[in-house]
This record gives structure tokens, sequence and C-alpha cells, in this order.
């Protein structure tokens, strides 16, 4: 058997795997993302379904690959000789050496002897990204059953079908028909990788995200019906992936519950979940959509928190807390929840105070001390307390000076166990420099967010620099007091 | 009496709203505008503290007068000829005719007697800016007493202190110290006025929101320490402006309880109210900025809902729901609730719909002639229900057609309360031509909402259009979920 070929390369572990899902604890992670790296660093892939025509998916996914991925292409449509100057094949029997993954864009109907005709050749995984299986009905309900039989008849691995593939920010490794604007104005590299069950998240989503400066992103792997690969399996790998700090998922279904949740418990990076169909209207809207059957969500969110799950309730804010938690993963419950707010308006320091106070945590009870060190900035008559209102200080010393005083004076103190500045760019803190500041709380590892107002141009620019150095910025005060809770007591919602 | 002067110009009317509050409902509202009106149109303004000297506040008043005021400037400083071109007056008594508006920005100490002296003048207001007053403590409570007993002795109406008075986008009368970059990154004109009690909110915020496009503004009114003109003046004056259409509030006190209640229940204009202090360190902060006393806020809240105001929790929360309320002051509870969803995504389709039943809205269940019509644009294989997942119909018609005719046919669906597109702009949609799309909800008297991502100038681009057409564009789905439902039930929170 063809498939043999592959797993005895893997010296059988795979089928151990496969088969005894309960020992899979006696082998290290590495061990799992050994068996899965295929699918993020192939040594050559096959495209099938590859064609010049750049109306056609398929010839997005040719060139998104031409883009970034250093390895080996080989198109495979029988129509043409030569494609974007590669040598194209009639068939995946025929692709040279080296291949270990097959990207499959064809007609619905014609996918599951096409991925036959890769276990044949010893390909150990294909990324399935054509629609038309279970989410459009009886028909696509039985390829989709084709499917999973070839899956477990050979041993191959698959990935979708109904999905985007892959988007690799760090290594450029786009296995997606994701358009190419992704390219110029989005492709930003982050430590947040995405396990999302649907398409917009892994595209259109991504970059707005990176075009914006939200986000940089890692990996995101749009998983859709999920035949095979699920979020179990990615989440395994990309707990032991080196290039993810902090792990996002959004899913309409939780199939293997126990096996999901075990391994969120053992998981060492942040996880943030997001779950479609939550609600009547949202279960219904859901099985049209991956054919997702939603449990009971009170049951499973309950499970979830447990298993040190944080729970998103929408997009941007199951990123902005993943980034949040990318950048201080060991944030967690030092001391008591008190934080230092370094402001320059009376009112975001009061509604910074309200919602921290409504979230669990509170502006924290500034030291003597701190106060006394404080106080040499201010004009002597202003009365220093938290919110620290550094406005007198910025007219009398500057943004700078001021901003690095203050953050340097609460980062000694004990009573603080983050800290919360407010800027605004485009008049004076534009030329702001960061570094100092950042690098003052990273030393007293309290971990510094800020909120950020400024001009259009200004702002990007600031937080293009913020993102750099490692400061997460946010832009409604609600959503950055929830993402310090998240960080500090890795818990969230009301 | 100089006062009389002037309160004899009123017919008096001023002493009868002054000294008899009680019998204030005998009058239209367009005479409370016509007794503030010379604080929004002034004929002439004196600036007290005008300098040339451009790291002082006086100037940035000045410069800010002459880049939009048409009426006249009057510098006032003992040590100038002559400031940016125009006569400096060495006392606001020499002041020539017509001038009914002094700003002043002077030493605290200074300004009672300054005050007295535009009441000698025959000045009906002043605004007065600088801080220095009840909120740095004794010292300064003992002046704000002096300006209470000013106002009262004079009938000068006083506006401040500790505060940055007024910006109006649509008349371009900056009345205020805030940076010139809003001259040019951010004067946007807009139907929504704000009354804060915050420097911040209408001045870096305002810049925010302008030059990202998020919304234009009317009238931004800083009331500062509020000795005299407080929210109820304003929410009097505002309630009667044609230029406005949303009030949005942040407020850190409400001294005057039942007249401010008796005002909102009132008032035919939609009201969003923010309140800072709600917690006890809120309330703390709250104390240290405008010394306000804040009230039990549980109590202060049910009676703001009774009196339809609408709850907000943070700034950009209370500023996305006034313009959609701007742009739909009667979209309230026609019906059900029920939401037509238009999207391109699953993902989106389904938290959009958990995220509406969570708030008490709901997807609209289509009528059967509505289905039928959608059908028209999808292909045949694909079932159709709401939410709408367009994509399939863009992919075979492309995005304008698709959205034109999804929305028309929804447009005609009575269980159908409002609108609910979904866009991403970068690709295909880049070109979609709103105005078709906007007119038949608005032929409808459907409410249309929209949630778009994009590339950051493509998404600007599109927002600009968004802005001139009244199309409220949102970043997040739950701010959008919950802006409908502000329009649509006239309520908010969970």
């Amino acid at each position: 058997m063809p498939f043999e070929h592959w797993a005895k390369s893997l010296g059988n572990y795979y089928f151990v795997y496969k088969h005894s899902v309960n020992k899979r604890r006696f082998f290290p992670l590495t061990f799992f993302q050994s068996i899965m790296d295929f699918f993020f660093n192939p040594k050559g892939i096959a495209v099938i379904g590859a064609t010049p025509n750049a109306k056609k998916v398929g010839y997005h996914i040719l060139k998104n690959l031409l883009l970034g991925y250093k390895g080996q292409i080989y198109p495979v449509n029988s129509k043409y000789k030569e494609i974007e100057g590669l040598n194209c094949y009639g068939s995946v029997e025929n692709v040279p050496d080296p291949v270990d993954l097959a990207i499959i864009f064809i007609p619905a109907p014609k996918v599951p002897r096409a991925v036959e005709e890769c276990a044949a050749r010893g390909i150990p995984g294909v990324m399935i990204e054509s629609a038309g299986f279970a989410e459009v009905g009886e028909q696509g309900k039985s390829l989709q059953t084709q499917l999973k039989r070839v899956a477990s008849e050979t041993g191959i691995r698959i990935w979708g079908p109904n999905c985007m593939g892959l988007v690799d920010a760090r290594k450029k490794h786009i296995f997606s028909f994701v358009s190419q604007v992704m390219w110029n104005e989005g492709l930003l590299p982050g430590k947040i990788s995405l396990i999302v069950q649907s398409g917009l998240l892994s595209a259109g989503f991504l970059i707005d995200l990176m075009s914006h400066g939200i986000s940089g992103i890692s990996k995101a792997c749009s998983i859709g019906n999920k035949v095979d690969v699920d979020e179990c399996d990615l989440l395994e790998y990309l707990a032991a992936d080196p290039d993810t700090e902090a792990i996002a998922l959004y899913l309409e279904s939780i199939p293997e519950g126990r096996r999901f949740l075990d391994l969120c418990k053992n998981c060492k990076k942040p996880i943030v979940a997001l779950k479609g169909g939550k609600t009547s209207s949202g279960v219904k809207a859901a099985m049209s959509h991956t054919a997702s059957m939603a449990g009971n969500w009170r049951v499973v969110r309950g499970a979830l928190a447990q298993a040190g799950v944080i729970e998103a309730h929408d997009f941007f804010h199951m990123v902005d807390m993943a980034r949040s938690l990318s950048i201080y993963p060991d944030g967690k419950g030092k001391r008591n929840g008190g934080i230092a707010i370094i402001t320059f308006s009376g009112a975001s320091g009061i509604i910074s105070s309200d919602l921290m106070e409504q979230e669990g945590l509170h502006p924290a009870i500034l030291s003597k001390s701190t106060i006394n060190s404080l106080k040499r900035i201010f004009p002597q008559w202003m009365p220093v307390s938290n919110p620290i209102d550094l406005w007198p200080a910025i007219e009398l010393n500057g943004g700078q000076k001021s901003y690095e005083e203050a953050v340097k004076a609460v980062c000694h103190d004990p009573q603080v166990d983050a800290i919360f500045i407010h800027l605004f760019v485009g008049g004076i803190t534009r030329q702001l420099n960061l570094e100092p500041i950042v690098e003052q709380a990273r030393l007293a590892k309290k971990p510094i967010f800020c909120w950020l107002l400024g001009t259009r141009n200004d702002a990007n620019f600031f937080q293009q620099k913020a993102l750099e150095a490692g400061l997460p910025v946010f832009k409604e005060i609600s959503r950055a007091v929830q993402c310090i809770k998240a960080v500090l007591l890795r818990t969230t919602g009301p």
C-alpha cells in the first residue's frame, strides 16, 4: 500500500496516534508537530486545479504560493503544459519528488478521486479548498462521507474541505486563495495563531487586521468542514509551535469535546475562543454555514472556562485579547488586579476607573513613595493620585519625560499589577519614544497597555511603533480594560 | 446698571427664566435658544488673555477664532497694541460694539474681576477656559464662589470655568484652545452635538473621531465646572437647534436632576448619556477632576432610562449610538426587532445572529416572496435564508447588483425592521455605489447599518462615502448590533 511509504518514515507512530487517542499523552508534543508538519512546511506542493485563468480560484492559489513559498510547486491540470513558468502535470501521479502536500481546488464531485490519487502517489496530506460538501445538502454530504472513507482507508490527512487553508504571515506560506491584496497591504508577521471555521477570518478579516496595524499574525488555519484535520489536531500542533505565543479559535462546533478540553487544559499558551452558534438564531445560521451541530452552549461555556479558555464574543474582541496575551502570556494573577492609570484627561481616568471596577479590577492605591516620586514631575499645587492626570506634568516637562518618569515611578510600586497609559498623538506627543517606557515596564514585569487617540496618520504611525515595541494599543477604553482583565485574571465577560 | 442694557433688549425674559425656573414651560424652546445664542453665534468676541506668544493658550484661542469665526474679534491684553493684525485693547471696557461674548484665559485669581468688567461693559456671556477653580482645592473653590456671586449679581451668564468652550464644526466656530491640528485633519461637519464635562471630549477625542471619518459633529460644548451654564441650559438650546439631530452627554454630576430629567423627557431628539463616576473608584477619580459629587448611580440610571435616555458605557460607544440615532431618529420600535442580515461570510452572519439574540433582537424570518426575489440572484443550488450569505450571488452577479437586489428584496418584507449589511472593501467591492442601496432603504423606511472590513485606505475611502450617504458604518459586529438596538428599541445594555 502506498500509504506505508510515508507511514513507515514516521516509524508507525501515526497509527498509534490515530487509533489510540487516549494514549497520546505518552508522546511529546513535538511528535504531533512532526506528524502535521507537511501541512505547514511541505517540501513540495502539488496544486490540483491550477490554472492560468486569473478569474479562477486555482490561479490565485498558485500565485500566492509563487509569492512566498520557497519549496517545489507542481501545477496539476491536464489542459496545460506550463503555468506561470512552471511545468504543469497532467496527473498527480506524474508529479516528481519531493511532494508532501496537495492543495485541491476542483469541483466537489471530482475531489474524492483526486484525494485517492494523492494517497496513491504517497502524499501524506491534502488541503481541500473547494466548497460543495456537507454545507450544501445531501449530495455534498455524500461526497464528504467519501472523503472520510478515503482518509480512514489510506491514512492520508485531509484539511478541509470548504476552507481557505493556511496563511502563515511569518514564513510567507500562503496556501490559500485569499486576495493578493494581502501581500501589498496586509502581510504583517505576529505572534498569535488562529484556528477558524470560517473563510472570512483567514482572509478579509486578516487583511483588515494587518492592514490597519491592529495585529500581526503567525498562522491562520481555516479548517472548513473539518472532515479529518480539526481544531484538536491544530491545537496540538500550535501548542508546540515556536512561532505561536497565543492561540485564538473561532468554532461553530466542538465535536471532540473531551479531547479539546484536555488539550486546552494542558496547553501552556493562552487560548481565546469565540463560539459561533450560541443562541437559537446563531445555531440555525451555523447549520447552513458549515453544517455544524452546536452543543448546549451553557455546558460548553463552563467547561471551557474551567479548562482556562478565555471566551470572546466578537471577532476583534477575540484578536485583541489574543494579541494582549501573546505579549503577556505570564501576566496572570500576581497580586490583586490594581492598575496604575497614567492619563492626560480627567474623564478618561474616570471612565477607566469605572470600567475596571465593573470588570473586577481597580485603580491601584499608590504607595507614599510612589506619590513622592511622581510629585517631582508635577507642579507644586497638583495633588497626585491614581488615576494620574499627567497633563500638568506634560505642560511642565513635555510628554517624553513625563510619561517616562510616571511609568518608572509606578513600576516600583508593589501595589501596581499593570500599567494603563493614555496617549494622544498628532500634537505634542507625536515623537514619543516608546522604547524606554515599554522597557521599564518589561524589566519590572508589569504588563503595560495603551489607549490611543490621535489623527489618522499619526495614530497609525504610532501603532506600528507600538507593535514593534510590544505595547498593546486600543481605541476604546472598555476594550483595553477587557484585555487587561484577560491578562491579569485570565478570564473575561461580566 | 449696565446689565439692564441687554436684559432690556430681551424684554426682561431672562429674569423670568433665571428666577422662576418652574415657569419655563410657558415659553417656546426657541426662546431658550435666543437667550443662549450669544454663546454660539456672537456678533463680536473679546478675547481676554489674547497674546502673540504661540506657546500660550491665549494665542490658540485667538488663532482658532481667526480661522473660522466671521464676526468681530477683539484681543484684550494691556501689553500689546496689536495681535495678529487686530487692534488689541487694554481693557474690555474699551472694546467697541458689537460685542456679546468674552472668552477668558487668564490666571484664575484674576478671572472674577474680569467677569465683572465684562458685565459692566454690557456683555451678556463669558466663556472661562482657565483652570484653577474648584478642581484644585480650597483657594480655587473660593474663586469659583466669587464667580457664582458675580453671575447672580450681574446676570451675566458664565460658561465654565476649567473648560474648552465650544467647537462648532458646521459653522466653524471654534471658541476653544484645541490644537489647530483640528482644522487640517479633523473638521468634519455632522449632525450630533455633545455636552461634555471634559476637555478631552471636545478636543483630542473630536480630532480622532473626525480625522478617522468615524463621525462628523455639529456642536461640542465643554462645560467644565459649570458654575452657571450647565447641561440643562445646553440641552434646552440643542433641543431647538436645527443643526443638531441627536445629543450625546458625558457628565460627572447631574446636580439639577429633576430639571434634567424633565428636559430629557420633553426632548424630541434622541439623547445618549455617559456618566463618569458610577463606581466607587470612578467617583473618587471624578472628585479630583471636576470636583463633582456623584449621586447614587443606580437611582440615576433608572430615572434616565425612564426619561428615554440611552446609556453609553464608553466614549466611542456614546458617539456610535448618537450618530446612529442622528441618522434614524424615528427608527424606534416599529415592529418586532427583526433584522435582515446581508453578508458575504457565514461566520459573520452567525456571530451577528448570536449577538442580536443576546441583545433582544433577532434575524427576521423572511417571507416566501422575499426568498423568491432573492433566489433570482443566487445560483440554483443555493438554499436562501436569513442571514443571507451573498457570496455565491456576488460570484455570479458582482457586488453592486447583488447588494442592490438583496436590499431591494428585504425592503419589501414587512418582517424586516432593519437591514444589516456586511462589506469588505479593497477587493471586488471597492467601487460599490452606495447611493441606490441606501436610497432604497430610506424609501422603505428601514434603517440600514453596515459592518465594514477592508484595507486601510479603501475602508477609509468607503467610510467617507458612507458618511455622505448617511449609512452608519462599524468595525465590530457587536457595536453595530448595540447601535441597531439603540435605534430600534431605544435602549441599550444587557
